[in-house]
This record gives structure tokens, C-alpha cells and sequence, in this order.
């Protein structure tokens, strides 16, 4: 019996008139099927479906895959010119493939099929992705919650001789020794000066004293992602920077409130972006507001000026409004959200205070 | 003045006849400017050179990337369509796009740009970053001995208490604190059973005495990567598994006598293959024999049975055989080697004799 996400391909595929849809993306063959390696495709026809993989990942497609898929060995790396036609069988004409996904040369090979007729679609399994269910939200929980010890513990390292780069490098130690599969991305680990760079990463520097030092981290547990940023203040948060603060945090709080069902991506970064104007820092937010977090740590929905989606309950997503100050210095300040039926509950437990730290 | 590798873009453009190439892989653009940050676009033409990325990265851009290239922000996400039309006073018309980096939803996008002749290219950027310079070489070294080093340390932590995730955990905590940017990827620490697959990741499960316990790992430092595999014994090493890695071994070495400017890359696969074939394990040794590093941790060239390249002085590749016994266990030992005028160089100073550890 194919899961219910596999059989909402299906569906989609007889609503659209496709004989089946070639999968080639990796967080989507994860979401319908648990396979966590490095190299797959899916091919899902509404009577059968097969999964393509290489010799290195036979045990693995064996230990994670629904059995309802049909191993298809592809170490040649000639699925398309070579075992697909065998699979005609199957009444294979019209394949959608995922046109986001594909690159323009493997395009070419598709197109290049005979006999099928490659078809480009755009965001099927996105499309599912975007609600979280039950067992996804409480994933996602673990992982923010992970992601919270974490920084707490970290928070706490912080002396003369910490290094940026240290406190990157104990990120992923201790989410490595806490059970994650690995960071959900590098963590940004920035600074004094380096703060007014939104994606700074982290360098080899001692914290500079009295300025803001951003920490941007999160953790993939159980496959899914968390994601968050605390500004602090090595040793003296000054006035100036006090005020900043106070600005970002209101505009993510203000923004959250705009949260809920039937709410555009667009009027929740509205909130905050209207906010850090009024305040005379509009020029300085020069980023979206937040993304959905999920299997991927950037994935729908959006919440930007330009975007076009409106939410709905069990879509996740992150609440992060900054002000950079080229030359001086920037705070950013992020929690996730989940979409309930009267507005957003916050995922993070984690208090918005101003930190002094070290 | 444009630098040396951006000269031989426009070489190549005035050979092939195209007004500009337009550069999208990040990797590809690294190599070009030595940006470092998560988005960018680079437009190459002969006369003028534009950077393309949005308003996180105003900074870093100053910062990295050679004055010889103008900015673009492009917060909009809008390039194609609405700042591309406005350069056209640079006469811009058949631009090259990067094929195998271009998505094919990006792909209709460029074909939409009015007035301008969007035409695929394959591997311009990637051909140039084949053959190493001697910076690059000197950064290499440095990645690898990094790896040697924490491979070192890593190996005097094992004992009863150490599950497969605290020695990943130990790596990346390593690599940060020594100055890497991060692990070239995520390690692989498969004990017992866990070693039969060749791409297994890590769990948290105790290690397994009396059985091969294969660390494949490597770091990324000042932006070059490197990759080793060890596959040591814990507790013991039973006369079977003595067989299984004295095959692996000596097909490593034999692999790496062939390798030489003008030898083809399936030759070198060919040799390692040849051995284990004969020595009964053919059928275990499903992937290709190795694959070059640099920038990326997987690039050209290619060592396997269906490469068709030519293997050149200043190559840098990997040479990493394995048995892989399902229901019991593998064997992989790696190590990296330079093409030299007389033949290659190992750039690993490891041993790898048979280490019983913990």
C-alpha cells in the first residue's frame, strides 16, 4: 500500500493527466519516501513506483523505503537512456518532471527520451510539504528545543578568549553529541563590525566588547530543521545599541501578532518592515522577514514584500527582522512559528531580553 | 585588470563567439572572485564584468571580490528581467549559461529575456579548475594535513564508551577549532555491520569489537577541501578482515602506480579493479575508484570505469578502493594524490598498515 503521501501524487498525476512524476529532488524523496541518502530518484506511476538508486545505497533503500517501491540499481547512471525504456510496460508516456529541481543539461537528456514526453511541473511535493502534520510539528519541536539547550550551554562558554569560530565550533559539537543529524546549516557567529553583515558566517576574532554578537544556529533532528537567532552583548550593551534592540524586538513581536490563517506572506513582513520605517531604520532591513523551515531549512512559505502566498494552519515558518548598520554593527533577532487556527503559537521558549553576556 | 582566470573567460568567449558568460554556481564564482557567501551571480563580458548579489552581501563583496567587477544588487531577485535590459549599452547578446548549473525553470527565465540570446555551456568555469596552481596545491596540502591531524587525535579517543556520532561530533568540533571552515562533508563513521555500506553516515551506536571501523572524512580550509578513509579495527582485527584490507590496500597502491599526465582516468580504475577482481571480491566493489578534489570535495576528473578523461599534471584526485561484504562488513582506505610530471604524488603522509585501535 503506497503512504498517503505517495497517494496524493497519485492523484495529482490523474487530475493532471501525467502517467507519472520523476522525483530527482532529495528533501522531496525524503518527505515521500524516508530515505536519507546522498543519490535517489523516484518515479511514482499511479500503478506502480520505483526507486533508483546506486550499488552504495541497496541496504539502506532496503532499511528506509516503503517496499511498495521497486528497486531499480542506476550505478551506470543511465536510468534515462538505458532502464527506462525496459519500463515500458507500465504504459509510461507523459512524465512530469520537477522543473526547479532539473538543470538545463539534464533537461536535454530528458528531452532527448524516446517515446516519453518529459513534462515540467513546479513545486508538487513543495506543494505538500507546506502543512506540517503531527508527527512533522513534533519533529520540528524536538529540534528547536535542541536547538535552545544548545545555545543556552553555549552562552555560558563565552570568556576573553572565545573566538568567534569557537562558538561555532561548539555548535556543532554539541549538536553532534546531542543526537542531531548535523547543524541545519553553518552557524553565523558575528561580532562587533562583522554584525552588520547578515550572512557573516563566523571568522577566527575575538568578541569585540560592548557590541552586538549575533548567533544565528539551528539543528536537524529526525530529519527536520530548527532555526534561530539571539542578538547579545558581549560585556556592555550601550545605549545606542539598546535602542536597536528594542526596535528589532518589537518588530518581531509586532509581526508575529499578524500571524494566522489567511494572512498574506507579505502583510506579516509588512508588520515589521512598517515598524523598523517608523522608527527611522527602514533602509537598514534590508532582508524578508522570515521562510518556512521544515525538511529544508529554507522552504515555503515566504514572508517577504514580494511575496505572493498566504498562510495556512500547520505552515512554519521563522520571524526574523534586522537592522544592520554598515560600519557599526547589526541586530537580528529570530524565533519559529507554527500557523494555529487562531493565529501562531512561537516554537521557541527562549526569552527576547536583552542578553549581556562573558 | 581582470585577474588571470577571469582573461581566460574572455579568451574563451571571443574563440567561441559570445558577448559574455553568464556565471551562476557558486563554487564557479569562488573560483573566479573569491566570494565566499550563499548568493551571487557573475556576468563576464570582455569589456565590462558585473557582480550580481543582494543587500547582505553589499559588505563581503567590498570585501573579497576585485574592484575590477561592478555591483549589482539584486534584493529583487530580478536580474534577468529587469536589470539585464538596462546593459545593454555593453552590447551584450549571445550570453553562455551555465548548462549543468542552470535549472530548467531558471532555463525558461533566460529564454524569456528579450534581445538577448541566452546559449548552454558545459564546464567552462569547472575545466579551468581542473589543473591546480601552486596556491591552490599549497592549500590542499594544508586541508589534508589538517585532516591527518584530527584523524590522529580522533583515533586516541576510542574506547568502550564511543558511539559512530561522538566521533563525527569530534571531527567537525576539531576542524572548527583548527580553522576550518567546516568539514568538507558530513563524516562517515560506519562500525561493524554499519561498514558494508560504502555511504553510511554515522549512528549512534556503540562500536562493534573485532570489526573494520571506516572513518572517511575531510575539511575545508581557506576554501579547499580534502578527503581520507581509514578503515582501522577496533579491539582486533580477525584474520578475515587482515585479507579483506591487505586486498584493499595493495589496490590503492597499484592504482596510484598508474597514475600519470596522459593516463587515462578508467585506466587508473581499471587497476585497483583488476586486483580485486582476481582476488575474488570483484562484485564488492561497486563504486568508481576515485574522484577530484579542490574547491568541491567531488570535481573533475573522474576515476572510474566509464570516465573518459585524461588524467593531466596538476590534477588533484583521490584514490579510495573498497570491499564491501553485505551482512558483514567493508573495507575503504583513501588517499589523495597530484598528477606530477613523472607520475603522482601522494598528498597523504598517513601510513596504512593495519591499526588495531581503542
Amino acid at each position: 500500500m503506497p503512504s498517503a503521501r505517495v497517494k496524493r501524487v497519485v492523484e495529482r498525476l490523474e487530475a493532471d493527466g501525467l502517467s507519472a512524476l520523476y522525483v530527482t529532488s532529495l528533501p522531496n524523496i525524503y518527505y515521500l519516501t524516508g530515505f536519507t541518502g546522498s543519490t535517489a530518484q523516484v518515479l511514482i506511476s499511479p500503478q506502480r513506483r520505483w526507486f533508483i538508486t546506486d550499488f552504495r545505497y541497496h541496504e539502506q533503500f532496503a532499511a528506509q523505503v516503503d517496499q511498495d517501491f521497486e528497486l531499480i540499481d542506476n550505478t551506470t547512471r543511465k536510468f534515462i537512456e538505458e532502464i527506462l525504456p525496459s519500463l515500458n510496460g507500465a504504459q509510461l508516456k507523459r512524465i512530469g518532471f520537477e522543473s526547479e529541481h532539473v538543470t538545463h543539461a539534464a533537461f536535454l537528456k530528458l528531452s532527448a527520451a524516446d517515446g516519453f514526453e518529459f513534462t515540467p511541473t513546479a513545486a508538487w511535493i513543495e506543494d505538500l510539504r507546506l502543512v506540517k502534520d503531527e508527527g512533522e510539528l513534533a519533529r520540528i519541536r524536538e529540534a528547536v528545543a535542541l536547538g535552545e539547550r544548545i545555545f543556552g550551554e553555549l552562552i555560558a562558554l563565552i570568556g576573553p578568549q572565545t573566538r568567534e569560530a569557537d562558538l561555532a565550533a561548539e555548535i556543532e559539537y554539541r549538536a553532534r553529541k546531542y543526537g542531531a543529524e548535523e547543524c541545519s546549516f553553518s552557524p553565523i557567529i558575528a561580532s562587533g563590525l562583522n554584525s552588520s553583515k547578515p550572512h557573516a558566517g563566523f571568522t577566527k576574532q575575538l568578541l569585540t566588547p560592548a557590541a552586538p554578537l549575533t548567533i544565528d544556529m539551528g539543528v536537524k533532528l529526525n530529519g527536520y530543521c530548527s532555526d534561530m537567532t539571539r542578538t547579545v552583548f558581549y560585556k556592555d550593551c550601550p545605549a545606542q545599541w539598546r535602542k536597536v534592540y528594542n526596535v528589532v524586538r518589537e518588530a518581531k513581536r509586532l509581526a508575529q501578532a499578524v500571524v494566522g490563517p489567511g494572512v498574506a506572506g507579505s502583510a506579516v513582513d509588512a508588520a515589521a518592515r512598517q515598524y523598523i520605517t517608523d522608527e527611522g531604520y527602514g533602509e537598514h532591513f534590508g532582508h524578508g522577514l522570515g521562510h518556512g523551515v521544515g525538511i529544508e531549512v529554507h522552504e515555503a512559505p515566504r514572508l517577504a514584500r514580494t511575496a505572493d502566498n498566504i498562510l495556512a494552519v500547520g505552515q512554519v515558518g521563522t520571524d526574523e527582522p534586522g537592522i544592520y548598520l554598515p560600519g557599526e554593527g547589526g541586530v537580528r533577532i529570530e524565533d519559529m512559528f507554527v500557523v494555529t487556527a487562531n493565529g501562531s503559537e512561537n516554537l521557541n521558549s527562549l526569552g527576547d531580553e536583552i542578553q549581556v553576556v562573558g
